[in-house]
Parts: structure tokens; sequence; C-alpha cells
């Protein structure tokens, strides 16, 4: 199972003060919280920054988490520049987050892919946005993983992203967005399937109740790489029992290893 | 979306007591609160008390109950005596408390559906036992359907329970139910799917999470009537959450007015 950490993202503005501050005692405990919840990759991701300093900032974010854990770390820009001083810096095999369907980024972002031998995240849009009805995302998403597999990228190094749209304006978002995991994960065996999962409760009351249940139901559908906070242990205890539910998990070892750690006892 | 509050049961200590002291106060105060929390039929199950005094107990129990509430009662009994009495005081249009697809049990519970006009919940199992495998139960599955259906019984009127298995002793326990429920589900439209959940997590440790993702999974695989406890209010806010995401409540409107009743603030 991989959990992508999510919290060291400047959207949040702890985060951001840190960052612009080079508060590394700061980042760095975040960092040891989101490993200890159980995450295996961490976003590192500060691009509410200027574009000016963002590169310096990402390069220092990097560096500064990686003094603090071992985890690999998902270099997170919309700004290639910032992304190739990230990668840099970096230590062991990068995830890029991200590539895309969109001419310029496509032809920006592989460059960098390819000379650090990355994994990468691979959003579901083209020049034309983001598809809003499922036929465009299909044939968008298809056609996005098969450029980068005819690019030489591997398969399993390639993290799909299906941008899930909100329920609150498609109440089919959810299950268009499901039938668009299983689509891509049949079609390419092998690759990874990520979601920012908040997108979907974007614009409803207590939305942590319709993540988890997203999470959960996603689970099924092949994503493998949920981008959630490791430190919420109600969503990290649904993950472990979705594991399990779905015969993921032999002998049920993962979710006994789960309790023995305290990570189930809420 | 049906909810079958599980609570009145005498298989918890606290009602066991109340039915055999006939303390009215407390099993409608329960009554009561499930009706609050969201059920939409209520289980009456007195069935650990010795088999020469439950029916007289659960004629008390079914008239202890609709006199505090207005919710259809699951009249629940392995006992056909005490089903036949329970049925006898009981006002409006019941739901049986089971047959299955066991040759004695078959013949003793059809006359009662039949006579009361109820609806009745049709357990996957027969004179071999509860099927170990998928193939099997879905063979024993759809023979008691369509036996149902050949006397008679309306489809809708059908509570179809999988009886599912642990996964502690079978790790595809739930990817088989799941693959169970949709069988039935797509091969009878109209059915109910319903499901005592709790059985899957027998024998693992800290047993709600695995719980709570089970009933988002087979909500997904068509179960519409879950037998759970409607005063948890993390299960009953992933009911509501999981029902908006699979496009079952239009413009969002079931989660929004749970979310003004104050049922998802947790």
């Amino acid at each position: 199972m991989i959990i992508i950490g999510e919290k060291i993202n400047s959207t949040k503005k702890s985060i951001a003060k840190a960052v612009i501050e080079r508060d590394a005692a700061y980042i760095q405990e975040e960092a040891r919280k989101q490993q200890a919840g159980g995450a295996t990759i961490l976003d590192a991701n500060c691009g509410t920054l200027d574009a000016a300093v963002e590169p310096e900032a990402l390069e220092w974010l990097v560096q500064t988490i990686q003094a603090a854990v071992d985890l690999p770390l998902c270099i997170d820009s919309p700004n290639p520049a910032a992304l190739a001083r990230g990668l840099a810096v970096y230590k062991g095999k990068p995830l890029i987050n991200s590539i895309s369907g969109e001419t310029e980024r496509f032809k920006q972002v592989l460059p960098l892919v390819k000379q650090y031998n990355a994994a990468v995240v691979a959003l579901c849009m083209d020049d034309r946005g983001i598809p809003a009805v499922f036929e465009t995302s299909a044939e968008v998403g298809v056609k996005l993983v098969q450029d980068l597999l005819n690019e030489g990228i591997a398969v399993d190094d390639i993290y799909f992203d299906p941008l899930l749209r909100a329920i609150a304006t498609d109440t089919a978002a959810a299950t268009d967005c499901f039938k668009l995991m299983a689509l891509i994960a049949n079609k390419f065996p092998g690759i990874h399937i990520t979601c920012g999962l908040s997108n979907v409760s974007h614009g409803l009351p207590e939305r942590k109740h319709l993540n988890r249940a997203f999470m959960v139901l996603a689970m099924e559908h092949g994503m493998d790489a949920p981008i959630i906070d490791p430190t919420d242990p109600v969503a990290m205890a649904l993950v472990y029992a979705a594991n399990t539910l779905l015969n993921k998990d032999k002998r049920c070892i993962q979710y006994t290893r789960a309790y023995r750690q305290g990570k189930l006892t809420i």
C-alpha cells in the first residue's frame, strides 16, 4: 500500500509560513509525524509562493525533509523551473508531481522525468482543460498514459490522477471517477492510481465523511496511492480495513500489525 | 435508503434483561434512539430466550416497540412459533427475519410470509449449511430467491442476506460477498440486499473499522438495507456519504439534510 502524505503543502498557511521563514524544525516535525502515521511517500509543495522564489524554496524544502526522514518524496509544483531545482538536490528516485496532456507541460516536464529516471504523476487533462464528462476523460487519460509509455516511461513509474470533480456540482463525479480508475487500471496493468480525493467534497459541509467514503470506494477501483493526511487516524484505519476487506492483506497481517502499533485504537 | 436498526436484540445482555423483566421504558428508549439516529426499520429479536418463553416475549416486544415508534419492525427469530406469535399482534406490513433454503425452515416460514403479506429476509443457506465458496453460495442464493418468486412473493418483498463469513478465516470472504450481492442484485432487479455486516470482522481487533469499510463497499454492490447500529454517528455519516458518492442522492439533498439535522457533526 502506498500512502502519499499531503501535509507539506504551502496551501496550508502554517506550511507557507515555515517555508518562507526557513523553519526547518517545523517542516521536519510534519515529515516525522506523517511517517509515524503510515505515509510511504511525502508530498513536498510550496507552489503558492511567488514564482521568482519558489525554486529556491523547493530546493530548501527537499533538502530539509530528506535530512529528517528516509521516505521518498513527491516533488510537487506546477512550475517546471521549481521542479528542476528540487530534483537537482534530491537523493534517490523521485516522484514528480506532475505531468499532464497539456502540450507545453508535457514538453517541459518529460525531460525531467527522463533525466532523473523519476516516477511521475500524470494528470488527466489536456489543452482543453479538465474533462467534464467520462468519455472525454477516458480518451484524454488513455492517450496521456500511452504517450508516456511511448516515451519509454515504465508503466509502474506512472501515477495516474483522474482529477476528481466535486459531487456538489456533478453528482456523477465520483462514479465517473471510479469508472475512469478501473478503465486505466485494467488497460495498463502495473500502473499506479493516485487521487487528491478531497476535491470530491468541495462545496459540501462536513467534508471528511465524503472524503473517507470516497477513499474506501476508490481503493476497490484500483486506487493504490491515495494522497491523504496520514496523521488522521480514522482515515488511516479505514485504509487498513479496506485493504484487508479487498483481499490484499494475506492472513490479515497488515491489519493486525497496524493494531499492534496502536494505529487502530481511536 | 433503508437502515435496519440492530440494537433490540437479546444477544445484548441489557436487552435480554429488559425483555425478561418486561422493562418497557428501556426497550422504548432504545427504539426512539434508533429512530432518531436514522433507522427506517427496527429489528425485534429475543431469540436467546428459552424456546418455551420466547413466543410470549416476542409478542410483548413487538407490542412494546410499536407503542413507542411508528417504524416498521423486522420480526426476528429462528423459532417459527415465536415469529407466529409476534406477527399475530403486529400492526402493519412486517419484515420477517428469516427464511432460508433449508427444507424445514422454508416450509415453516413461507406460510407466515403469505398469511401476513410480509416482506422476508432470505438467508443464503440450505440443508448443507452456509456455503463456504462463492460458486455454491451463488447457486444456493439464486435457487432460494427463485423459489420465493415461484411461490408468489414479490421481488421487492425479498431481503436477500448473503450470510457474510469472517475474513479472519477466509480473506476472500468480503470480496466473495460483494460478488454474490452484485449477482443477486443484477439477476433480480428490485430485490433488497441486507447484511448482518459485523460478521466480517469476527476474530479481529478493533472491528468497527472493518465493519464501516465493509458497509461502504457493500453499498456499491447493491446492499440497500444494512443491519447496523443507527446510533453510531460515524457509521451513519459514512452511509450518507457513500449514498451521495454513489450518485443516489439527487443534488446531495439527503446529505445536506442530514447535516442540517446535526447527524454529520461528529
